[in-house]
């Protein structure tokens, strides 16, 4: 994450309960964005219910400013985005959640500031505020049962906005304090291994041992090791044959 | 959205409130997951605060299972993913909930069943439980902020394994009842505005006119318009030359 580029601004439209404004600026937080604007909050600001439902956000870096409409909200903004749970009879590009975080990440980068509109709970935006977007977000969920509370739709925008950001790799192995066992390593158990059984006299023809060389090899070579792993391995080994 | 695979199950682990459970059953069916299997809830089942939160979604296609163990609860399982907010010393495979449902697509394409653990609220999931997983998800969150409750940690999760099996176009242009205006249509009223301009004189010299036509083309090609925008131009000219 870049702390130098802009992030995208949050603006609820007429939000009924001050408990959802705390969980969105929560949400919010929770993805590194903290500009959060709210047009004519039904209970009125500051709010107690907000602030504890906020667990700290609203202490720790979301910023709420509070204006009279959506126009004056959205003044400063290059590019608004509404979000609604179905299309209107609207003409208006209609973008996925993640294909509209793509979008502003590439804007932000020429330098423009984005504002992502949600409307009120229950009701959702008026066809007057989405009419003041430059385009639509419609978050692709199951057609049936598709009622987000607001903070879990803010939550999917700005995840997707932090996650095509990130650059965690998509999949790392957690070695803690051990290290990946080298092929020599493995190598060197299973040549234990082989050797111990043939001590005992587990080959009755010379023959057999070449393809359970391979067998055994093959079992350990699938899976990453760590040093750790083979040492317990080799302590299984050593009491397994203790007479 | 194919209904004949599997789906993955999400399996909490020693969840407190019933309310949470519910909520976590409403994000669950949003993404179209029905498989609820919860080890062990401390204020037992069933419960009505969870029905209350559920939004309905415990009525409308969500099932739920009690179990005593983590064990018990993912035995038919082929592969189990424990989420975690922060690494644990412990050598496992670590994944993005993003990567982590693209190679549960894979698994249960290849007729696997997917277990997803959540711990309880505030402490998550305990060492012993995380020993059980295959792997682990740690979704990456602002690293200063990253409390999520229950219900928003499955929400992610299940919305990207949903997300990854969409066909909703990135991108779309909805249009309602009219058309998008072809070229021609296009050219047609550029053309007129030009005329419009040239009987009132608008071109002192000649040579003016193609550079004004291929200004203002470039203006509208920029933009995708409908029939009934530029009807509405159309419109808009012949108020403007009304004498």
């Amino acid at each position: 994450m870049t702390t130098q580029l802009h992030k995208p601004s949050i603006i609820l439209v007429n939000p009924q309960l001050g408990e959802n404004i705390g969980m969105v600026a929560r949400a919010m937080l929770n993805c590194g964005l903290t500009d959060l604007r709210v047009v004519n909050p039904r209970d009125g600001w500051p709010s107690e219910s907000a602030i504890r439902a906020s667990s700290g956000a609203l202490d720790k870096g979301v910023i709420v400013t509070i204006y009279d409409t959506t126009q004056d909200a959205i003044a400063d903004m290059h590019w608004t985005l509404a979000t609604t749970a179905r299309p209107r009879d609207m003409v208006k590009e209609v973008y996925t959640a993640g294909s509209a975080m793509a979008e502003t990440h590439n804007k932000i980068k020429n330098g423009q500031k984005i504002g992502v509109l949600f409307g009120a709970e229950r009701t959702g935006l008026e066809n007057e505020d989405i009419a003041l977007a430059s385009a639509i977000i419609t978050i692709p969920l199951n057609p049936d049962f598709c009622s987000l509370n607001l903070a879990q739709a803010v939550l999917l925008v700005a995840y997707e906005f932090m996650v095509q950001a990130d650059q965690t790799p998509e999949k790392q192995l957690v070695t803690g304090k051990t290290d990946i066992a080298t092929a020599a390593t493995v190598a060197n158990f299973t040549d234990r291994v082989i050797a111990e059984m043939d001590d005992r006299g587990f080959f009755k023809s010379p023959d057999m041992r070449p393809t359970m060389e391979r067998n055994l090899m093959n079992l350990f070579t699938r899976h990453t090791w760590t040093d750790q792993d083979i040492q317990t391995f080799h302590g299984v080994i050593s009491a397994l044959i203790k007479e």
